[in-house]
C-alpha cells in the first residue's frame, strides 16, 4: 500500500465523485413507481381527453339550432337516440336532432355542444330548449387537458401520488426510473452485537449498522445489513468479499484503530485505497476504496462520526447515483450558543435545530444520544477557533 | 334506504370519526420498522453503555495514583495485563499498577481512569506517566448515556432512521407500532381503464386508482386497488363485497349520476348508508356508508374532486386507525388572486402554493391538470362571495 496523505476534504470528494460508478436506469410498473425517481423526461402518447367529451349529463346538440331559443319561444329538437360513457357512438345528427348524453361519454357526429337535463324540458320524443348555448359548452375538446405529445414530467424528480396519476392518465403501465444503488452494511467490533442478542460482559449493542442501514433507505437506496464483522483479518475479509456483490460497501469501524488498519490492508490486497485520512474532525480515520469498480468505505465507529461522514461523503454519491447532483448540501442557521474549536481542523459539531437556529449539541461524540438528538452539524472552519453566538453558519441536516 | 338530507362538512366529518374502526397495534422487526408508528412508549432496558468504558486507547490506572506525578519526576506503574474491546476482564488491579486497555473495552476493577498511550512511555512491564489525571478521564460511566428505564421514544412518533438507531443501541429487535389500514380501491365507470389497455374509442385511462392508492401508500395505509367496476349493480356489488376483506373500501365515481344511486343502493342492502351528500363544493354526491364494521366511501369521479374529499374525509380517518389525531390539517397562505364564489356554498378551490402563497387555479375540476398543478385547495366559507387578492385564506394541503 502506498503511503496515504491526509488529504482536504474538498479532495476527498473529488475522488468520491470519480469512484467507477454511474448511475444505472431500470424500466418498472407504475404501481411501484411512487416514491422513485423519473430517469427519463415523459410526454404523453395520447390525448387526454382522447375525444370531445360531455362534461354534464344533457342532450348533444348543433349549437346553432339553439340560437333562436328563449324562455317563451323553445327550440323543439328531436331526441334520436342516447351515448353513454364508455360507448363508442354510431349515431350522427342532422340539424333540428339531438342525442340524450351522459357525462363522460363521446360527443356524437353533428353535435357541438351538450345542454344539462336540469334545464330543459323532455316531451316524448322531443327536447324543449329555452335558451341558445354556445358552441363547446358543456365539452371539453380532445386534447384539452393533456395534448398528445406534451412533455409530463422532467427527469430527475421524483414520483408522489400526482405524477404516478398524471402516468396512469395518460395509459403508461411502466416508467423508467434511477436503479436503487444496492448498498452493502457492515458493522465491526469484537465487542458489537445485534439486538435481541443477550448482553454478556463487555458487549454493546450494534447502532451503526441500522443508523446506516435506515439513512440509505430513505435517501432511496436498497440497503443490504450483512451483520457484525469481528476485528481479525479473516471475518473482515470475508464480510468485505460478501459485500462485492453489492454496488457500495459501507464498513463502520469497532473502537480499535486495528481494525482501520486492517481493513485498509484488505482492501490494498483485494483493489486499491484511494484515500486513507481526511483532514476534518470527526473523520480523520475515514478509508475510501475500490475493488472490482465496487466502492468502499471505511467510516467512523462513533455513530455522530459514522454518520456525518456518511452524510458529507456517501450521501452525495447516492444522489448522483439516482440521477441527482454530487454535492453537500447546507443550510444557513444562526448558532444559539458560542462554539469554540480548535484552529487549523476543520470540525463539523452536531447541532439541533429550531426554527432559523442551531443549538449546539455538547456531549462527546462518543454519546449516542448527541447523535440522536442531532438535526446536522455545522462547520468550522480551520482558521476559526471561535463561532461566536447568534453568527449564522453553515448546517449540513442529517436529511434524507 | 331512509331519506338522507345533504348534510354540513362537520356533521360528516363527525359520522367519519364515529365509524367503527380503531386503531391496531402489531409487534414488528425493528428491521422493518422505518417510516413506521409507534404505539408505544420506549424505555431503555438497559444501561448504555452496560459497562465503565474506556473512550481512548492507553492505561486504566487508580487515579490517585498519577497525581504526585510531573514531567521530571513520572510516576511509574507495573502493567500487569491487557484488556480489549468486547473481553470481559478478569483483572484487579492494586496500586502501583496498571493494565493496557483499548477503547470500548470495560474498566478492570480498581481502576477509575484510563490515560492515552500517546502521552506515556512504556518501557519494559512499566508505564511512565508524566502528569496527574483525574477520576472518570477517559472513561464513560455505565448509564452516563443512557440510564436503564429511560424514556427513550413517545407514542405516536414516526420513526427515522436515528429513531430505529436507538432502539438498535438498546437492543430491542421489535417494536409495537400502530397496524397500516387495509384500503381497497375500486374505480367505477364503463368508460375506464387501466394503463397498458389499449384505447379504444369512447375510453379513458384510470387516473384515481392510482391517484387513491399512492396517497394512501403517502399516508402510511396498505392500499390494494381492486381495479375497476362497471356502471352495473353485479359488477359493483363484486367489487364492494371484495373490498370488504379490508378495513376500508374507497370507490370513485364514474362520471355517471346512475352509479352513485346503484352504489348507495348496494351499501344499504349489505349494511347502512350514512351519508348521501356533503354540503361542500365539490363533494356534494359523497356517499359513506357502513357494512359489517368496514367503513365506504362513495367519493366523486372527476380528479380534484376525488382527492379533495379524500383529503377532507379519509386522511383524517387514517390518521386516526395510526394513533394520530382525527382532524384537518390547516396552514394559512396568501391569495395571489382574486376568487369569486357562491354565496351559500361552501367551496374549496384548487390552489399551487409557492412559499406563503396560495395561487388559484381556474381549469375546471374535470381537468387532470388542474389536480396535477394543485398543492391543495382553499377553502371558500358559505357567506363569502369574493376573497380579495393578497387575503389570508384556509388551505388544507395535498400532503400526506
Amino acid at each position: 500500500m502506498a503511503f496515504l496523505k491526509v488529504v482536504p476534504l474538498e479532495r476527498a470528494l473529488n475522488i468520491v465523485n470519480s469512484l467507477p460508478l454511474n448511475a444505472k436506469i431500470e424500466e418498472i410498473p407504475l404501481e411501484n413507481a411512487l416514491g422513485r425517481i423519473l430517469a427519463e423526461d415523459v410526454t404523453s402518447p395520447v390525448n387526454v381527453p382522447p375525444f370531445d367529451r360531455a362534461t354534464v349529463d344533457g342532450y348533444a346538440v348543433k349549437s346553432e339550432n339553439t340560437w333562436n331559443a328563449n324562455e317563451s319561444n323553445p327550440v323543439r329538437l328531436k331526441v334520436i337516440g342516447e351515448v353513454h360513457a364508455g360507448e363508442e357512438p354510431n349515431i350522427e345528427i342532422n340539424s333540428g336532432e339531438a342525442v340524450y348524453i351522459s357525462t363522460g361519454a363521446v360527443l356524437p357526429k353533428g353535435t357541438d355542444a351538450v345542454i344539462e337535463f336540469e334545464i330543459v324540458d323532455r316531451e316524448g320524443d322531443e327536447v324543449l330548449i329555452y335558451k341558445p348555448i354556445y358552441p363547446q359548452a358543456g365539452v371539453m375538446k380532445a386534447g384539452t387537458d393533456i395534448p398528445k405529445g406534451k412533455l409530463l414530467l422532467k427527469k430527475g424528480m421524483k414520483l408522489g401520488f400526482k405524477e404516478t396519476a398524471l402516468l396512469s392518465a395518460v395509459g403508461l403501465e411502466k416508467v423508467k426510473v434511477f436503479a436503487k444503488p444496492k448498498i452493502a452494511i457492515i458493522s465491526t467490533g469484537n465487542e458489537v452485537i445485534l439486538p435481541g442478542e443477550e448482553l454478556k460482559p463487555g458487549k454493546i449493542y450494534d447502532i451503526n449498522g441500522r443508523a446506516l442501514n435506515d439513512a440509505v433507505k430513505e435517501l432511496g437506496g436498497d440497503p443490504h445489513f450483512l451483520g457484525i464483522a469481528r476485528d481479525n483479518e479473516e471475518s473482515l475479509r470475508t464480510k468485505i468479499l460478501e459485500g462485492l456483490k453489492y454496488d457500495i460497501v459501507l464498513l463502520s469501524g469497532g473502537a480499535s484503530g486495528g481494525t482501520r488498519d486492517l481493513t485498509a490492508s484488505i482492501i490494498d490486497e483485494l483493489g486499491e485505497v484511494r484515500i486513507h485520512g481526511i483532514a476534518i474532525q470527526p473523520g480523520k480515520p475515514t478509508i475510501i476504496g475500490v475493488i472490482n469498480e465496487k466502492a468502499i468505505f471505511g467510516l467512523p465507529g462513533y455513530p455522530t462520526s459514522c454518520l456525518t461522514n456518511f452524510t458529507l461523503l456517501v450521501a452525495p454519491l447516492i444522489r448522483k447515483l439516482l440521477g441527482g447532483e454530487f454535492k453537500i448540501e447546507y443550510t444557513r442557521k444562526r448558532l444559539t450558543h458560542k462554539v469554540f474549536s480548535v484552529k487549523g481542523r476543520r470540525q463539523f459539531l452536531p447541532v439541533k435545530i429550531k426554527e432559523e437556529t442551531a443549538i449546539p449539541i455538547m456531549k462527546g461524540s462518543g454519546a449516542i444520544t448527541s447523535f440522536i438528538n442531532a438535526d446536522g452539524f455545522v462547520e468550522v472552519p480551520e482558521n476559526v477557533e471561535i463561532l461566536e453566538e447568534g453568527e449564522e453558519v453553515n448546517v449540513i441536516l442529517f436529511k434524507f
